[in-house]
């Protein structure tokens, strides 16, 4: 159906070529002079740099309206004077030789270089990254991109797209004992982007524990709220001192305590939603690992009990990979449109196309496998960890029970700063308590070492337990 | 290399199997009869629905701790009794039968259905949805998962991944004549992921053009930026009166003014970067469908001329998919380590597997192809409109130049709210121009239809024409 009115100019190559902006001026050796110009300008200042391919003769005739010969005669010249290179089969490059200084081109880089990286990394936060399951992946991305209707790759929902809402929904209902109906869920860009959205829903004051990450209690002030510390100790939060900080809202890890290791007692949980129910107070239930327990089935979560008064919030960094930027929200019904006025017309962060292959990966079961290999072999990492300092670091404790993907080991009075220098001596990088401690506790290690043993590629553990070790203070 | 020490309880099963979250109870019936209380239980408060698949028995027994024939007579007797339903390959599933009514679970949805969506829609600001070249993004995301090193899987750098920052500055830099260089790229997902960035890091005011995305505006003022409008005419934003607006930074669309349609005339190009320098000035510079130009070749980035005075912002949003949610910043030297404190110190909103993948769909030369296949597809679209509207509405003016994915219809005067009307009333969704005026102008239609050319996917467009045609005005 080609149109009959044929209103702009030149006809566009087709679509085998590809783009090169270039400015003809006038000058002497007409087009083909003003190309070559055009051409040792642009490899001069830097702009198409050593390498860069440039497009076939043909398609950049037809862009610029010259004559064939024209470009390849340029082209020719070109290769002649070492501005570019021509090899059978690679096409015309910009050719590989020093490159020129510029002004505009500062010396060294803007940005300082990150600290190099030590040999071995214990640092809790991150899934082994060797194990993300890359063919089932693409499997998934394949199989969820061939069946997915057009719209999807139109703008997005901002409740994410129903497929995966459905996917986590039944997921989360038959995992984790949540009550989650798809039209409540809204997808977001991991548990950060979830608190982003939340502080700006929430207001008054926030309870967080005593112990957790510093960068969650940020993202609330930032939002403008106030925050208030609840006291942990060995049965996790202390909910009933909830009402002496006045919170009509509480952030809290009921299934693994972050980073000391308890999961919530049962007393405390219908403690935590009697509160609720009398104060019309919310819970913000952040299950970051709650897939990961090893000594029994995992704890059912808190929002089981009552849907209403608890937002249910968990994401696939642990699970899966931090990469993947994809979790998600259960809300209590009146939440809802308050989430999605805040998210705005549409999904301004979570790509659809990954929700989709989220969506297959988890529908097809291969999220169950994956989460069923990786509770296994976090479990043998936990073993083998407990295993080497019974032998080598006795006087050392682990606190909190079997689960997740970090430990924490209590260390004598006064040691931790100089074991985490030591640790690093060793070249192992791996965090004291310290950074997490907010408030008062009780039942926790003054002293400790934040273990991340998930986070080593298999290759590396070994060694990352010995330069553990290493650090550790001698039995006194 | 299984350890010695087995500090926790029950082995878990093999991966074969998927998790199923049950709390079994004391009471009649032993085990068996706690199994099935815990079942009934789980379908009947619908945390369980229909058609969930249950975990096969031997996996169930070895999570939860009970024998094979436990699970398997317990799974038998709630068949028997209609619960679940058994059948050979598909496993045992939750029955399909009437939901129960239940008090957690609202009647009606919380949040209201979206309005229907009307037969055709020719509203700007999407792509083509069913020209998403789908295989060609499937072969990409598998080839750069496959080659991707472990530590991609692992949190982001909030630069982005250094695959992409190096395709994009090579692409910019040959097709936009942007002066790129891949330290100073910054991802963002998409224009308003780069907009919320680069609000947290200007002050005072920015200038805006009196026609564009009120979107924009609101991001700015919700960043605690003041605005300030600068008028338009035929020949793009008058950056002769910047000085009056006493702003440091402005956002502009050089390439093809939104939603008008003219490009930044070459003269006042060159005044705004004399502003820049003299006044210490930042430009941003919205480059939202820079590669689509259908007369000539596109005109090159403003950024080209000053890279110290102006921040490149781009996107796959009009070129491949809003849904990717993937876009990028060339910023001056001097702002990159501002933006990257505001990101944070890993990525949190863009999925490092996407980046991947766009950066080997644009090193392998497939952006190019699906980008010049798109301009011609698109070319062809604006051909077509002007064609029918030659035809059958020649009163009717379009404005701008021959670019981009939207045209803008003159309409005489005091009809625009009316031929709005008249196309719902066709079933066409369209909007008229003064949804995107925030000031003076002149040279621009008082009224007028903005019309996203490109939304519809191919067998609606000849519909959408002709609804379009029916709702305009006759000639008086």
């Amino acid at each position: 159906m080609k149109p009959k009115v044929n209103q702009a100019g030149p006809t566009p190559a087709d679509s085998s070529g590809s783009d090169l902006h270039l400015e003809l001026s006038d000058g002497p050796g007409g087009r083909r002079g003003a190309l070559m110009r055009a051409l040792r300008e642009a490899v001069r200042t830097g702009r198409l740099t050593p390498g860069t391919r440039l497009p076939p003769y043909r398609s950049l005739a037809t862009d610029l309206g010259l004559a064939r010969n024209t470009v390849a005669e340029a082209y020719a010249e070109l290769v002649a004077e070492g501005w570019l290179t021509a090899r059978q089969g690679s096409g015309t490059r910009v050719a590989h030789r020093a490159e020129p200084p510029s002004p505009q081109r500062p010396r060294k880089p803007t940005t300082p270089s990150r600290p190099r990286r030590p040999a071995y990394d214990l640092v809790q936060g991150t899934p082994d990254a060797s194990a993300f399951p890359r063919t089932a992946w693409i499997a998934a991305t394949r199989r969820a991109l061939t069946a997915a209707p057009h719209e999807a790759f139109g703008p997005g929902d901002p409740r994410g797209r129903p497929e995966l809402r459905r996917a986590v929904a039944e997921y989360l209902a038959r995992a984790r004992g949540v009550r989650a109906d798809p039209q409540r869920i809204v997808i977001c860009s991991g548990f950060a982007g979830a608190l982003r959205l939340l502080g700006r829903v929430l207001d008054g004051t926030v309870a967080v524990e005593s112990y957790g990450l510093g960068f969650h209690r940020s993202l609330l002030t930032a939002a403008g709220l106030a925050t208030a510390t609840l006291p942990i100790d060995e049965h996790g939060a202390r909910v009933d001192r909830l009402r002496e900080t006045r919170a009509r809202t509480v952030l809290l890890t009921p299934a693994h305590q972050f980073p000391t290791g308890g999961p919530l007692q049962p007393a405390r949980r219908a403690a935590l939603v009697d509160w609720a129910v009398e104060e019309d107070g919310l819970v913000l239930e952040d299950d970051y690992d709650g897939e990961f327990r090893y000594d029994r089935q995992p704890v059912g979560a808190v929002q089981g009990l009552d849907p209403e008064r608890v937002v249910y919030i968990g994401s696939v960094s642990k699970s899966l990979s931090p990469a993947l930027r994809l979790g998600w929200m259960v809300l209590p019904g009146h939440l809802v449109d308050a989430v999605l006025a805040v998210k705005g017309e549409r999904e301004s962060w979570a790509s659809a196309l990954e929700q989709l292959a989220l969506a297959d990966f988890i529908a097809s079961g291969s999220y169950d496998r994956h989460v069923r290999r990786m509770r296994r072999h976090y479990r043998r990492r936990r073993d083998r960890l407990v295993a080497v300092l019974a032998e080598r670091a006795p006087h050392v404790r682990i606190t909190g029970v079997a689960a997740g993907l970090h430990a924490v080991l209590g260390l004598p009075p006064g040691t931790e700063r100089a074991v985490v220098r030591a640790a690093a001596w060793q070249g192992l990088a791996v965090e004291g308590l310290e950074l997490y401690r907010h408030g008062e506790a009780t039942g926790v290690p003054d002293d400790g070492l934040v273990v991340g043993y998930g986070t080593p590629p298999e290759h590396a553990f070994a060694g990352a337990l010995d330069a553990l070790c290493q650090a550790l203070p001698p039995s006194s």
